[in-house]
């Protein structure tokens, strides 16, 4: 077939069109989220990444390579709950939504078809493609597309639970919280979770600071927070006792505090937050799916930061991007030095049921990073 | 009579005893505030200074020079709450206050006899002197008591505006919230009071910011934060549109919100915080006088400050101890350049009506800095 120019041969039928989920609506509170997302069928074209980033590359000189690839692991984000919330328009990020959009997500796909010499039937490419069964992207805008080929011999959950996700933790505790191994007490929220578990194998095995408290939302979570994360102490935030554990756990206070979830652990950590101590606000995935009107910052707690001294800072990765090469050689040397472990839950699932991965990414029961992998029989 | 070695002549009676206002008991929630305090009469001796800072001259190679002073302008301050709350132990600042301790306090006093040269009877010396109806302090350890001489023909009250408080506006809209010409929107809260009437100043007079906004509690107030202080909006919070009011006066959303009283312009400010926004958590007057129980930040308004890639930090001006000298140079410059100008309110009242300053200051009634000048008659 004809669809691209210089085809590589293929047996396989080539389709021309595609499944993909759209945001259908912005979420309501009195219906579950997987209601959010619609089923559409749409023709195989060349189209824009699904990120929203506008295109870096518009007016190419070259003429354009294309590849064709069918999206088999997708990356579950808390981001990505954010995401699709109801903004006005000049709150808009790049990567807010709008309904219609096709749903954002990091995807691996495998290269059915390619006009590009650099990738072959069968290469494993990442990339923003979406909640999009088949996508057609043009690599000469491959930095929009976010196109990464997964090394040789690699597990494709073990390389997505590294990528953006290792990131965030990167530069989050390294850059936004300025940690060091001067600091004696780091608190991590969902440390059993996909960033906080890089979190916290970095201030204990890389930073090796004195006392790194991992939060989890079970009696497993704990146990892989203290021996998969290397956490010297797990808490339970359903415990009945936590607050009190929580502050017996931090006899010289909280040095930096990793907030992943918000409610209890940050209005805590606030409470115990140490001269010169910082909060790194990286999200408030128990808060995405609320009308967010609770109050959840006492002024007993507020006050401490003046008090203390101490330091809240929002981030999203993003503002980042001129130093993610870095950060990735970086998190890779851990990894291959044994410091730092990729955690995955890999959930099989067929194409048509993707919206129930966000159902189980907010449960919050899940080990590390959550992978949809796509049935294909 | 032989107090100094080197005394210089007198007619008056030199006094042997001193009254104090001593912190009696923390405050309680069930009494008013000035139940915590209580007239004491101690002996006229050498002591340190009531700020409970430990002395950095101890040993001191000279033979000590003496001063005798009378206070007689007391500076009222947000602080002074703050400090006598019950902390912990091990959340003690050297600035926070025991039970027995002399009510700290930064005042002006007039010397009455003196051994060192450069105070001579008559001269007016601000110092850390606290709630002390006399004072006899070391001249070796003027650091301590951070003596300064008050310049002659200048308005005692006047040079208490410019102390402290215009420091704090100085380091904290500056330094902690790094504002400069290139922000749209600053909104000040108490901005007819001490500290926020000089950071409005210093963002419309010095900065040029293109909006700035001040939030007062009455009418008056809010005359005085458009008349004396050049802001472009003057918010009355007690108005009962005023959520509405502050999101009309910030179409361009919030860059600075520099914050003195915690409370609905705080959770305001975070809902309507611009990218890359900062707060500078100054202080929460309306809450020193609470248990701090109350919720105040919403996850609404909390999660902004992720998306929004915002900054909140809190500071105490000690921390800029070694800049003071620089500040008090620039801000004196603006002074006379017309750029800013001291706001100040003088309560006369006798020494044991001292207490009652305190109440006045957190009634939060009165124009720029609540000075406390006692009547000698």
């Amino acid at each position: 077939m004809a669809l691209f120019e210089k085809s590589t041969p293929t047996n396989e039928p080539i389709p021309t069109v595609t499944r993909q989920w759209i945001l259908y609506q912005y979420p309501q509170r009195s219906h579950p989220i997987s209601g959010s997302f619609k089923l559409t069928q749409r023709p195989l074209c060349p189209s824009t990444p699904t990120a929203n980033t506008p295109s870096t590359r518009q007016g190419a000189h070259k003429p354009a390579n294309k590849i064709l690839l069918r999206t088999l692991w997708f990356s579950n984000d808390p981001a990505q709950r954010a995401r699709i919330n109801n903004a006005s328009t000049d709150r808009l990020y790049t990567d807010f939504m709008r309904e219609g959009d096709v749903m954002s997500a990091t995807a691996i796909g495998e290269v059915i078809e390619s006009s590009h010499p650099e990738y072959r039937k069968g290469d494993l490419v990442r990339g923003a493609f979406g909640w999009s069964e088949y996508v057609l992207a043009d690599t000469d805008s491959s930095h929009d597309w976010q196109l990464m080929k997964i090394p040789p011999k690699t597990n494709p959950a073990d390389f997505m639970a590294m990528g953006g996700t290792a990131l965030t933790a990167y530069f989050g505790l390294l850059s936004v919280g300025a940690a060091t191994s001067a600091d004696k007490t780091i608190v991590v929220s969902a440390a059993a979770a996909a960033v906080g578990s890089i979190v916290t194998q970095i201030a204990k095995n890389v930073l090796g600071v004195k006392r790194v408290i991992g939060i989890g939302s079970s009696e497993e979570q704990c146990n892989v927070i203290k021996e998969k994360c290397s956490a010297d102490i797990a808490l339970n935030y359903k415990s009945p006792n936590f607050r009190r554990e929580f502050e017996e756990a931090t006899p010289e206070y909280v040095d930096i505090y990793f907030d992943i979830t918000g409610g209890e652990a940050l209005e805590l950590s606030l409470r115990r937050i140490a001269r010169n101590g910082r909060v790194v606000a990286c999200g408030a995935i128990f808060r995405y799916d609320s009308s967010g009107e609770e109050m959840i910052v006492s002024a007993k707690a507020w006050t401490n930061i003046i008090f203390m001294k101490a330091r809240v800072e929002g981030f999203t990765i993003s503002e980042f991007k001129h130093r993610f090469p870095e950060a990735r050689e970086q998190v890779f040397r851990w990894v291959r030095q044994g410091k730092i472990h990729p955690l995955k839950t890999v959930w099989r699932a067929k194409f048509e049921e993707l919206p129930q991965g966000m159902v189980k990414l907010l449960k919050g029961e899940h080990v590390g990073k959550l992978v949809t992998e796509i049935i294909t029989e």
